[in-house]
């Protein structure tokens, strides 16, 4: 049996969506291969009989599993003697805990600076569904949400405190070795990264150089996808 | 040797510094005795021949240790053996992430609930210096700081995310069993509950739930301590 993995992806082949990210690290971080399967938008409900409403789907033969946390819990139970995503409960609540912040506090700042180019790069069949469901909840056009992002940016820095903390003795979140806390929040500036152009962390951030190193984790699973930079 | 843990105390001997509760909770944790002693803001210049500036302090015979991180890795660091405070690396960055949480985004939320509060429960000597450092800090009268708390509060809860999705599976943020992540969170609402008889939690939230279990720890360390509810 081979893993399945359909994730969010663009026209290049950017494979973009941060919760998609977070069961691709975790697949790799337990050393598992799996074909990774594009998918746009419109796609999803003819994926595995149309019972999923999002992605990341993990395909297992006839079975199948939706949403990251799902994911995670499956491989998590069904893989104890490989590399742990969790350790215990407390490494799942710390998880957990960022996944609630990365969703509340990065996303809104993250959200206004890559939204029309996520468009842009989407498959032409996609690009239609996306402006106007985004249209509507945001109450703009994504021309207007987009706008001013170089003034904005100044500012984004300020809310990577907790993160900044968390890294002040260890490379990684979870300490010497990263494990899936690390992996939700990656998924946020993976996010951005294949999504625009647009750069969001200053070089000399603490932040920053974390990331690059989780780039460059299991083999560059991270770094080598299709991005813009 | 007998511990000194020097806490910040109003005039009804409340203990009201967030920093002194992780303090406390850790000590507590431990199974250490300890002597509090009661600090207003302006004897903290007193304390120890004058060589910190601020509490907690824990003094240990001829030595004394400022700052509760300090004071929580010398406790893990001293005793091994007892209940652990951070399970390794992972445990202490988890915690560090919720400390700079709940600085920047409950700590705004919550002190212009109580501030006002906390000055008229501050001992005669230390009202004057309260009110000139905190006014010129926020740029307003203490009383104007305040005013309107009953309306800001409804959106409160709305800041608690990151705490509901780690409790989601467990009792604690540590999981089964408290640890200083949790000591850390509590802090915030154990000042609010030491400083004001104003009310920040909803009885059905399960952020409620788990501060009320934080207060039974350790033989009621918490919920014994004088407190306005």
């Amino acid at each position: 049996m081979t893993y399945v993995l359909y994730e969010l992806a663009g026209k290049d082949d950017h494979k973009f969506s941060p919760y998609c990210w977070h069961s691709r690290m975790a697949l790799a971080h337990k050393g598992l291969a799996f074909e990774s399967r594009a998918t746009g938008f419109t796609d999803i409900p003819g994926v595995c009989g149309g019972q999923h409403k999002t992605v990341p789907i993990l395909e297992m033969g006839e079975k199948s599993i939706c949403d990251s946390w799902a994911i995670a819990d499956y491989l998590e139970e069904t893989y104890p003697d490989r590399p742990a995503l969790f350790s215990g409960p407390e490494g799942r609540n710390f998880a957990a805990f960022v996944f609630d912040w990365t969703n509340k506090v990065l996303f809104p700042q993250i959200a206004p600076c890559v939204m029309l180019d996520i468009h842009d790069q989407l498959y032409p069949r996609d690009q239609a569904y996306f402006r106007e469901s985004r249209e509507a909840r945001i109450g703009k056009t994504l021309e207007a949400f987009q706008e001013g992002r170089d003034e904005r940016i100044e500012k984004f820095g300020s809310h990577l405190g907790p993160l900044r903390q968390a890294l002040e003795n260890s490379p990684f979140l979870c300490g010497e070795k990263p494990m899936y806390a690390d992996y939700v929040a990656f998924g946020a500036f993976q996010w951005a990264r294949t999504s625009s152009p647009f750069k969001l962390l200053r070089e000399n951030d603490s932040v920053s150089a974390w990331f690059e190193r989780c780039l460059d984790l299991h083999n560059g699973e991270g770094r080598n996808a299709p991005a813009f930079y």
